[in-house]
């Protein structure tokens, strides 16, 4: 198992030929495109200067979109993550 | 439905067609010109060093006014959205 | 009618043939030379780190200097104004 | 009558000719020389992240030396001043 | 022995042979493929701007993920580490 | 007299001739080389985000080292003086 | 004798043919490598945005080590030393 350190989270990447899960279609420009995912590992969140910690607003099993360079890539047993700062999500898909 | 995260709001652009809605003609200084659009989603805001959330000033159905190159393109149900963060916002267009 | 978000403010520009209005005569430094204008707008102010909004130091119907490339154009009912950070005002002319 | 907005001072610029004014001849390293000035206006101070004004340590009248490209340029009724942040300012000269 | 100073983190470094380590198979994407590595040693953790101490989140043994070129390289009888920050390591492995 | 602002203080620079006064041989490498001079005035200090204003930490009289670019060169009476940040002196040679 | 300001500390630098003093053998990679030495004098430590003062994590006669061009040279009675910020400095060696 894989637990993300601080504000980080780990995803599912959605493959290209799933882009139209949820109803989101992605905008066709190569280099910025953003990507869909699913949340499967949510940190203890970041430390703030007053030495409170604040809670991801993600959890499990959200999707979420995110820019597409965004993260690290890793594979767990077979399966591709990105491993992220919770600030590069940029939504939720409901 | 897309719920941005933290201090991003989505809006629905206004193509260039629309672009004297409510009285503003955009500046022809192609580079830099400000867009138009409508607020449809707007995040939970920022978290200060304080722990404080502060929230958004903008609201859903505001029309607002961006920088062109703001934001990040998605598509949903064949309508454009742009995900930005709301310091990215100059004005609401009342 | 335009509503500055944050600690912005419009600015209605004064033409290059109205440069001596209230006394002052910019310099002939071209690249670098400042403008001024009359503020039509302002907004809320800033959110400072401890939550606490500044209000801007300049109302609507100053005279105010800026730097020549500060803000963003934008055209209202065929008036070109400015909209730009109330950080870029450089002082008010009285 | 300019008043300079949050840190800014307004500086009448002492020209080449003055430059033993107060004792001080400044270096010949052209580049980098600084220059002096007599404070005509100076602003309320910046505001510190714990919403506290920082009143500004010149006043009016004192001479101050400044880094050569500090400011930005304007004229007043023919003389030329400097608007600049008071941290661009050295030292007072007595 | 090796005491980390500050949010460093002493890595003992899993060489390329044992990636599998975990169940992990790392991406072959090779300029920007994290590693993994054990935790030898944990330093006191970094000092908040309120003078609060934050105790590192990783402990000794842990098993990490970390950036290919994070950190600095040292021997200790024969054995390679890595000094990181505790900030560039992504994720711990169970 | 000169009067610094800010964290600023005043050096007379140790000509190089000057250069083992106290005991210190300076290195040659010339591009990086550190100088040592006599602080001759110094500032009320910086003032903290708190408010809070930090007396400087060195004193009229003490010798100093500091990086060779540091400061700004000024002259008074024909002596050579260095206006430069508190941050930029190295040590205090006793 | 020299007196570090700030949160600087002064090093003896451990010269190459040292270099395994404490069991350490350091990496061949010439331009990253750290550097041993031995901690010869620490300042009074950094101020923090809340007026509270850092007393420094390493103290006289402490083996650190510190990436190979941090610090800035300098000699004292023929000993070359290196005067760092404390934040250079990797680990301490025991």
């Amino acid at each position: 198992m894989l637990e993300p350190l601080g504000d980080r989270v780990i995803v599912e990447v959605q493959e290209p030929e799933e882009k139209n899960v949820g109803g989101i279609v992605l905008a066709n420009n190569a280099k910025e495109k953003p990507q869909m995912g699913k949340v499967v590992a949510v940190g203890a969140g970041r430390v703030l200067d007053n030495g409170q910690k604040v809670a991801p607003s993600v959890k499990e099993d959200d999707m979420v979109m995110f820019d597409k360079y965004a993260g690290t890539k890793v594979e767990y047993d077979g399966t591709p993550y990105l491993v992220m700062h919770e600030k590069d999500l940029l939504a939720i898909v409901k």
